[in-house]
């Protein structure tokens, strides 16, 4: 009887092992993702864009047997690999017992998981409310949040955004001078003209950022020579407003690819993989729950 | 008597060094802004956004009472403000006594700050032009202008503008010739098709900008085969107008980069402070005013 | 009878060497491309051209009989020069003999070849499907491809891609995801009011990736204060998503230029050159045909 | 007598000598440009400045008189400046003499100088045709080329455009390359639905180059699904086409920047300067006038 015990109990330590080795991507030992997460990310993807086509009112009406299927498959997938989380978690020493796993269900990633699913639930309150509908179709497009824990290695992008991000802000904070200056200009001379468009600063600056950005869907245009003027001189400073933070960029990448270069070389591999295996080694003999 | 005058001496000088220290970014000896000078800052924000929001003919005919109430309290708070650096100025030796105050009301940002509280008095005179009137709103938006006392980081940025103003102000005239070139091609072979929008070189620049800097508002498009080849053309050229200045951009802020980094190991946090403390000490005890 | 066989055995043997040290790029022992080979590359854009100016109507209708003619004139031609380089092709020691042949015409650009003269006989199937048509047409364009085979010299700037593909895609996937997120955004806050334009996410799309490339077409733009202020966003964000990739690009060249510059003192002639010559020596004695 | 004669001579020695010094950039002792010089480019820019504005027929009509007389007043300037140009050359070696004033007067700005007094004689021609007269105006404009004279400092961006030629123009194929592609897709999907603006590969060309340059005027989009997918991707390519030559610019000036740094310590004013003076000491003892 305790040996038949001690057999079940190898047997699930063996299998939350195998289990968190393969869920959490720090403990894989290969190169890359396990492959269960390989088919999570996928899983992600699909369901992401099934939301996506949802959102189609033709598609929703010509399928909508099928969109529900697809989103009760979804749900059941994503809540056992929650539950499959949740008991793996107990493998890291941190989230052992009960409390453990407390703890592991406020942690951030097990939160967005649990949001991912709730969508779902949420669809079957009484909405009266269109507004709120498309909300709720909305939001099963953020699941793709959950793609957050297998990537690691963008560090090297985030990296150069942060070390500048003070230059960054600094770009961003002359362009919203500029927005509002060349805005009030354009309030200045075109009011009277042009009031539905230009009748204030607020509404002058929907053409302003299209102008400075670039964008210029041409929706509103100034039409006295005066506010052509000040179009034009907007839409040169447009020029400097896409080049600072160009400038900026390019410098801090410049900087961050120089200094990776010594490391480049070593770790070549681990740059180009979506996460690096820590090779945390649990004992797996080991059991709380 | 002598004792109680010199105890209220005591009094007015600690005061005027509480208000010195609050008020000028460089007196003040610890990290970043004063308590008093970021409420000054949140001040100058949110006049600039009523400001704003007044131009809006709804909102302002919705809640005038408010706008002017608001448009009082700022006025009031900045003249008082103006007050206490006016007396606070007397900190540093060159500002003392009567002529100094008088020195340091026409030095460039005490004009600045009674330049923010005129448009308020302005706005009493008995305008009858709408512009005119318009100008006075916008005015008040200018206002911002006041935060550039408190940001003195910002100089590695206009450094490098600085270093390489040479070759943007090149740039601009290489962009300048291409503009004139193009406006007046489309003026030779668009003209007769479209008088009004290509009839004259000064008319097509209009079209010339809004294509050069890829801005494209569409309101005006060549129409003629040899109008849209040169159109094309200047499209394409517009991509070099954007590439060359973001490319030397790039070049100069790479240059700053690079020459700033054994600085910022020893002052990294001095360049992300909004200001730096010079930890001027004045002796107390001397008393002018 | 002897001596009159191999007098013409050497006269095809020195034939074929001609042949193929002027129809392959790395043979010519020259600086740049071989007469024949230029004459190629002229034949190749003079036949594209003619393919996209047989798509006009006008002009189809016009000289139906010029175009047909000059198809013809380059497809024998392509046809002969596709022969020549097959029987040109024995010179290297791996096409030698009749399975040497059949290896050099399964090799990528004997395809690319073949692929450029199909057309021209695909355009006697009788095809009643306009579609189907234009494409044919479409297709004659494609022999620019075979301009591929001719320059080598690119391989620096396509090293700097691939140097820095990994980052280049993660700029691509944050371009998508910001895509979605517009286009999300402004479903929910415009399917209201423009149900024809923002019904869901995928026709939100359209307005999300002309918003976010900062092309601004116009053909569709939000109404709505809170859609106008999510565009706005966006707006700015595709300044972001312009200057990411070209920052990366930028510090990739400026990596390769200045790791290229001992070599470019050496080679400088070479990399301007469009094709290396590998002065490739062949013994024309030997022959297998 | 011979002494009166020896005077005058001098004297007109004299004239030439200082004439030559204030006309020609490089003979300058001075920092930039000489008075004599400054007076020329002011004129220049007024000329080109009338130019322009007489091409809009609102003020040709109110004020034809003025823009006539402003004509001929700056058309002798110029003959007088040509005539000093020509008689100031005799300072110079090469062209002294008869012959040597034949040589300069083929030299490149000296017929620079000639094309820009030439379009005030051919407007007396008897043109009935309104495109000949836009473009005879259109030509007074071109007189900006004379500035080319006055401007040496350039060089170092000049420079490096040169030495990148080789991957700037490898940029423009690679976008040539990806327009036609585009158009090509575009005319396969939309000619049915849109035949005047995607009718054949030439017309769907200005919509592709309108969006891979971003320009997106809006005249003419997609309106099929499978359009606006083409269209999306070739909005998504354009960013490339803006990054890549951005990328090489920028990576170009940084090399020139950094190689430039020993120089620009010491020659710094230099490199701000119009023009170097070269310090060309001519002995004004001899004539040959």
């Amino acid at each position: 009887m305790v040996t038949l015990h001690k057999s079940a109990n190898r047997r699930f330590a063996l299998l939350r092992e195998t289990l968190h080795r393969q869920l959490t991507p720090g403990a894989w030992p290969g190169f890359g993702l396990s492959p269960l997460n390989r088919a999570v990310c996928a899983l992600i993807l699909l369901a992401s864009l099934m939301a996506v086509l949802e959102t189609e009112p033709t598609l929703r009406q010509a399928a909508s047997g099928l969109f529900f299927s697809l989103e009760v498959f979804f749900v059941t997938t994503f809540l056992a690999e929650y539950a499959c989380r949740m008991y793996a978690a107990g493998e890291e020493p941190r989230y052992r017992g009960i409390s453990g796993r407390i703890r592991y269900a406020f942690s951030f990633w097990a939160l967005v998981d649990l949001l991912a699913i709730l969508p779902f639930f949420l669809a079957f309150l009484p909405f009266n409310n269109v507004f709120l509908l498309r909300m709720m179709r909305v939001l099963r497009i953020l699941r793709l949040a959950r793609l957050g824990r297998f990537s690691r290695a963008w560090s090297a992008l985030a990296g150069a955004l942060h070390a500048r991000s003070y230059e960054l802000l600094l770009s961003v904070g002359v362009a919203g001078l500029l927005l509002l200056l060349s805005a009030a200009c354009l309030y200045v001379v075109e009011a009277a003209e042009q009031p539905e468009a230009f009748g204030s600063v607020p509404r002058a600056l929907w053409w302003s950022i299209a102008t400075l950005t670039t964008v210029g869907y041409g929706d509103v245009t100034p039409i006295t020579p005066l506010g052509k003027l000040f179009a034009g001189i907007t839409a040169v400073a447009g020029i400097g407003i896409i080049a600072m933070p160009t400038g900026i960029l390019a410098a801090a990448f410049s900087d961050v690819f120089q200094h990776k270069d010594p490391r480049s070389e070593d770790e070549a591999d681990d740059s180009y993989s979506l996460s690096q295996p820590e090779r945390q080694r649990h004992d797996a003999g080991k059991m709380e729950w």
